[in-house]
């Protein structure tokens, strides 16, 4: 049996090294239809786990999932000025339906701000009714010109949570919730150390007030935005009269908001973590955190190995420990090791003669290669020392990727500083926030400003800070990047 | 404070009753566009313990979830006859996007077979790959010209089971693997007492080779079509060239399956157990289980009902009953107690100044109406009386739909006795299965076969037994209704 074919080293070529984890891990692949992708099994498990993590945090805030139609009238989107003007370009349009022509053409949701808006017009009476904290789950269509498995797909999968409240402050207040909540999500669940911060008015969503996002440093320092939290204002509560009766018995518009994260989360797991030998899940969120792997040459040998090992997987599996037991026949050991370290399951156990002699199995660590990342387990307490081990490597993994990124992060005092940062990390600068600057940046160096980062920005256009591109006074320090 | 307005009730317009239930439960409502609905939290909860309930089962016979793209090009559907000729007239097709014309027109998917026996043809390539079980939950578009919410929609929400395997006698197995967890959803957990059957020429899936079902019983004697499973032969394994090299190392076609059940359940709950007070949902899905409404008038009063009910409401939360605390104020305990019967929650639990000095609450039971659903339950061991009078409602609600359905289901020896059944229950008649009898049947009665139960046709085409209407010989024996 030949050995895995490897992916292509990320030194060579990020961006194929990518394609090929993504297909060789089997995560995903291309749909017949260029710019859509088919989620395969082991993909859609790691999708669901972030789902859960995440559906979990919102039931816990109070929100409540419902579902939107797929098809918005054409004359829906075109209500919000700025919204149409995002995202026209990226529409598609479903003109036949039932064997006739339709008489106004159909929007397949590119996002439902729109259709949701009308909803809330109609179910918010009163002061009352809000807040009302609304979630959907649901697939959505951009087309994309330049499609890549995961990051940007013309059809993705993803949760678009949109709220309607009396305040603003109570919007605003409900935008930096959903933010952290994703930078939760991405701390603790997939380990990636996200960056909280302000969209500049170039990057925000169309049709919003603000936009948050959070962004994510990739294996290349590239950035990937993971999730974003938008104060819409009451720019969709105006063009769809979502308005309530206040206290004191007079008509107010509504304060709205909306956030999502989508599939592409899938693909900023892929690059924060993984290496040349394919994918590396953090345990909290792998479809499978432990994978056992029985060796034998003996039919005895076969006969006691698979009794030891069904031993152990009912013992792990009853704790809740997420496992796979790879009994294939035919594949070498080595064979198999190769497989389960590019599919980056966390921790691998093998049983052979020996181990089952000792009662015991010998672990080894994803994160860890070779010696370092073995050791033998004694069969008894052996779920728990799993557990504590896959609680160490999810740690142990967001350690490496915050001391990556803290190393790639650097402030910039002047413009030809970032020039010389940009592939090589991101660079926080002063900034005034203006598209032209945004422009000359990106026509220079390939960077787009990721975001204001709240943390590194106490106040708003401090007095005498000055935008290191055009001079102008600055709105804050932005961190800018290369981006996907 | 007003009090609810009812529903129609079901004897004066059962139609009627059906969609003001939908609206008023808060299960859903129409979406812009025509035939596309809203599901509303409360639908979508009930929509999610559905889904949970099925998922487990899907899981626990070793299927894996997967997603495949929403668009699939118009030559795909082209190639298997029978299936484009049954769903061309229900397509959504897009034909624009990002702005131009498309080549090749895109359909919105009415069902996956096709772009799934694509992907299959790509993964199958051995036997060791088989069986080969795949389900995905999604959305899909059928045009649809006299929608109603739930059970007839253009979109609607569904799962769809995927399967490939080497024999034909294992992709009929696990057809008929998947109705009996389907049976077994709808009896355990929607406290539906469905009937299993093989479906008519006439009435199966287009590309099917069978079609299996399991049929329900509604409140006015109609039947639903509640979930498939249908054989596929090789019809679609040939149509997309599903492969795989045998132990002999030898081409062979793949044997497919394919089996779902969608959002038309929920209609069916509302159906089968609704009354003329509104829902009535079985606790296994309800999404709330139990609802407490707090009963007070003076200021002390309300203190001390609070701080007892947030008592009663922890312990309930922790045993894992899923509760609902009604504190909203300026409503009468009256008016609350429609609302929630309305919306059909199995169990309500009322506290009052004396409930607080007994330390007890006032348990009412939403299947049992006035003092005979009522008793006094104390607050130790609160929770186990609540589980156990859950599961009392449940098997109680089944055991009612079980006798409804059983006295409305009759053995029809000609076909005069089945035109004077029809509307007031089902006829269990020896029938040909050629369409001509069916759509004879169709015209004269507008009853459709429903269904060959498996259970009351030990064997197929009986030697001496004939079709009621041709006097043919008869296939076996199908049960007749009126049908959504």
């Amino acid at each position: 049996m030949a050995e895995n074919k490897g992916v292509t080293p990320q030194s060579e070529d990020y961006s194929r090294w990518y394609t090929d984890v993504v297909k060789m891990a089997d995560l995903a692949d291309n749909a017949p239809v260029r710019g859509c992708m088919i989620i395969k099994p082991y993909g859609y498990e790691l999708w669901e786990n972030i789902k859960t993590a995440l559906d979990m945090r919102f039931k816990a805030t109070g929100h409540r999932n419902a579902y939107f139609p797929l098809f918005i009238p054409m004359s829906f989107i075109e209500k919000e000025a700025e919204h149409v003007e995002g995202f026209a370009p990226e529409l598609a349009v479903v003109t036949h339906g039932g064997g006739k022509e339709l008489e106004e053409p159909l929007v397949v949701r590119p996002t439902s701000e729109t259709v949701i808006g009308h909803a809330f017009s109609d179910w918010i009476q009163s002061y009352r009714d809000l807040p009302l904290l609304i979630n959907q789950w649901a697939n959505v269509v951009r087309w994309e010109k330049r499609p890549r498995l995961f990051l940007r797909t013309t059809e993705f999968l993803w949760q678009e949570g949109h709220t309607a409240h009396a305040t603003e402050e109570e919007a605003v207040a409900e935008t930096l919730q959903m933010l952290d909540i994703y930078a939760d999500m991405a701390i603790n669940e997939c380990a990636i150390p996200v960056i909280k911060g302000l969209k500049s008015p170039q990057e925000k969503f169309a049709g919003a007030a603000d936009s948050y996002a959070i962004e994510a440093m990739m294996g290349n320092t590239w950035a990937l935005q993971s999730g974003t939290s938008h104060f819409l204002g009451q720019n969709f509560a105006k063009a769809f009269n979502i308005q309530y009766l206040d206290e004191a018995n007079e008509q107010q518009y509504a304060w709205t908001t909306s956030w999502g994260v989508s599939t592409r989360m899938v693909g900023g797991v892929v690059m924060a973590h993984g290496d040349d030998k394919g994918l590396r899940l953090p345990p909290h969120i792998a479809p499978y955190q432990v994978v056992i792997t029985p060796i034998w040459k003996t039919p005895e040998d076969e006969e006691s190995v698979f009794r030891f090992t069904n031993l152990v997987a009912d013992q792990l599996r009853s704790a809740g420990i997420r496992i796979h037991v790879d009994k294939r026949a035919g594949l070498s050991p080595g064979f198999k090791f190769n497989d389960w370290e590019m599919r980056g399951v966390p921790v691998r156990l093998e049983i052979g003669p020996r181990d089952v002699e000792g009662n015991s199995v010998m672990s080894a660590r994803r994160d860890v290669p070779g010696r370092d990342g073995k050791q033998i387990l004694p069969l008894e307490g052996l779920e728990m020392a799993i557990a504590e081990l896959l609680e160490n490597i999810q740690s142990s993994m967001l350690e490496t990727a915050t001391k990556f990124r803290d190393e790639r992060l650097h402030e910039v005092e002047t413009y030809e500083e970032l020039k010389a940062l940009v592939g090589q990390g991101w660079g926080l600068m002063w900034h005034c926030g203006s598209p032209e600057c945004e422009d000359k940046i990106k026509e220079d160096t390939k960077a787009t400003s990721r975001c204001f980062p709240l943390d590194e920005n106490p106040e708003w256009n401090p007095v005498g800070e000055k935008c290191a591109v055009c001079g102008k006074p600055a709105f804050g320090r932005a961190y800018f990047s290369r981006a996907y």
